[in-house]
């Protein structure tokens, strides 16, 4: 590659995946409205939980890899972005179902809604109306799961290339899963035995760093020598990106992020930071901290599990290991053949992926 | 059309997408073991059931409209049977989570399957063990709804034939959701203002009539004109063939259904059948059925409720409303240009799904 093709903005390629999503929308509601007011509501839901999430990261780091490797045509990869975000939403609506959480981004997720609509409208009991409102989310992200594939039909894309992005879209969604099955069964499971981060490496690298980039990459034209140490790149970063989650998760701003500091202690999510917690603290520290999770907490409990977790040093040992899945990373991106420039700008990415505060 | 197309045999569709679904999980499993043991599990179950439901009644009806219209091309149509299955397996998956049931096809479903696990291994409490099995399930019927896109993917059918089929995959899917959110908001409702044929019309006919029919038609390259025809035949004979299940729900065996005849009442589940049942018999006896359904029922209560059904008529009137639709799906199918043969054969197909034991 002699010229270092230009790298597209990331304000601009979130503005353009909006457009695309807020059309697809339309779309959708307007064919919803005329099945009735109800179903309408439904996808009036998943809209504004779609559009109040705006990162689009994954929709930036495919057209990076596009462009990283030559590839011109913008227009039919905005679509591509739009299918990654459908993909996204649906797996953390999913997602959300199974961790009992019923906000996102800073508003109630569709079951958070319509537990709320269930007990206004139907007065019901606090169980029945989880029940109801789970139920209205599967069928949600079920829409969305599938819209993922499906948003690319009429993108004007080639039906191979649309057919290169449902592969990738599948083999993330395997890994998902995978992940997602994981992360269920650690709950039940002594904590320390958990390997955390092959659950981060399969619930979040995937299909958050991997399938992008790797989707960017192939329609680009890149040989499959790039692509597999593109991967290296990408799963090592989707990793030290998990655990900066993990860290968000308990030492998070909830007014910047979005949802709750405490949710992660209160499912007892086994995250890496937890297993050195648990590692490192003392025993009757550990004894609390067990018996303290899982469950309901106390803004009180919930900081004393902080404190615990920085003084004992697991913050600290959760940031190197950050430090080291960035370094693995930086090898991965070294070894590929991408020009100087564009790895400079890859670099610059990992940085503020890793330093941010949402 | 001069000459009639040779129309397919039903057992010899049903064992090659039985085989095509076979090498499908093979696939599947194999890349799930290398992941790990309890991810192969999860495949492991979602195959057994999979391949336990043995009507393959969808792709039935694709292959008779695709012969039908003179295609041709049958080794590529299996594909499409098979991923019309993993749609309908994935939404039955899906189905017994919003209905809490347990059993599908004679054994344990998914979510069943996975209570008696975490009953077992984990010694949960049946609420939690409900939870997590709810979330494997969810997350398989995740994996068949999108393996329904995906599976195409390999087929050796042409991109834009693909295309086709995931069109009319993703409309049925668009469709069954409404259904499914009308269904399950009517549970919270009274019960003789729910529109119970609108629910059948948007919950089974669409995904399992009228896709598959026009999948078929599409694929052959019948005219639009052809397809409209055909989907008129094809909604009334899906509304048929709900009505009928709904009285197999309360009056059919279960060791030939494989379900439990007492699953609707308990269920509380607003039935044509059970309207008609409230509006025809005495007020005592509907103060007496609305107290009984929607919980756990004995057979002696079930058996009550049955025998009201019987003799207030409500039973005759639903057979009066199948054989209604019935008419009407003939009068469509008479409006199509298929030649006589290929709509007697069809006549003959719906009188055997409308009398169908199972």
């Amino acid at each position: 590659m002699a010229t270092p093709p230009s790298l597209p903005d990331r304000q601009a390629v979130r503005l353009r995946v909006n457009q695309y999503l807020e059309a697809f929308f339309r779309e959708q509601l307007a064919q919803a409205a005329s099945i009735g007011p109800a179903y309408y509501e439904l996808w009036g839901v998943t809209h504004t939980l779609t559009m109040a999430g705006g990162k689009r990261l994954r929709p930036y780091l495919c057209l990076l890899a596009y462009h990283a490797y030559g590839g011109t045509d913008d227009r039919t990869l905005v679509a591509v972005g739009a299918a990654l975000e459908l993909l996204h939403v649906g797996l953390l609506i999913h997602d959300d179902i199974i961790d009992h959480d019923t906000m996102r981004y800073g508003i109630d997720n569709v079951s958070g809604y319509y537990q709320k609509y269930y007990r206004r409208e139907h007065n019901l009991a606090a169980n029945a109306a989880r029940h109801y409102s789970d139920s209205l989310a599967m069928l949600a992200g079920d829409l969305l799961l599938t819209s993922a594939h499906t948003i690319l039909l009429d993108s004007g894309l080639a039906p191979a290339q649309i057919m290169v992005v449902q592969r990738h879209l599948q083999r993330a969604l395997f890994s998902v899963v995978a992940g997602e099955q994981f992360d269920t069964d650690s709950v039940l499971r002594e904590k320390t035995t958990v390997d955390s981060l092959r659950i981060a490496e399969l619930k979040t690298a995937t299909y958050s760093m991997v399938a992008p980039l790797l989707c960017g990459a192939e329609l680009a034209g890149a040989s499959v020598a790039e692509r597999t140490k593109l991967s290296l790149f990408a799963a090592n970063l989707g990793i030290a990106y998990q655990l900066c989650d993990d860290l968000l998760g308990s030492f998070g701003d909830p007014s910047i992020t979005g949802k709750t500091n405490q949710g992660d202690l209160e499912e007892g999510k086994v995250t890496y930071l937890l297993q050195a917690t648990l590692r490192r603290c003392t025993v009757s520290q550990r004894t609390g901290i067990l018996k303290a999770i899982g469950k309901p907490l106390t803004a009180h409990q919930a900081e004393k599990i902080r404190t615990v977790m920085r003084r004992c040093g697991a913050v600290a040992e959760t940031e190197a290991l950050i430090d080291d899945y960035h370094q693995k990373a930086l090898i991965g991106l070294a070894s590929t053949h991408l020009p100087a420039t564009t790895k400079q700008a890859f670099r610059a990415l990992v940085v503020s992926l890793l330093q941010r505060q949402r």
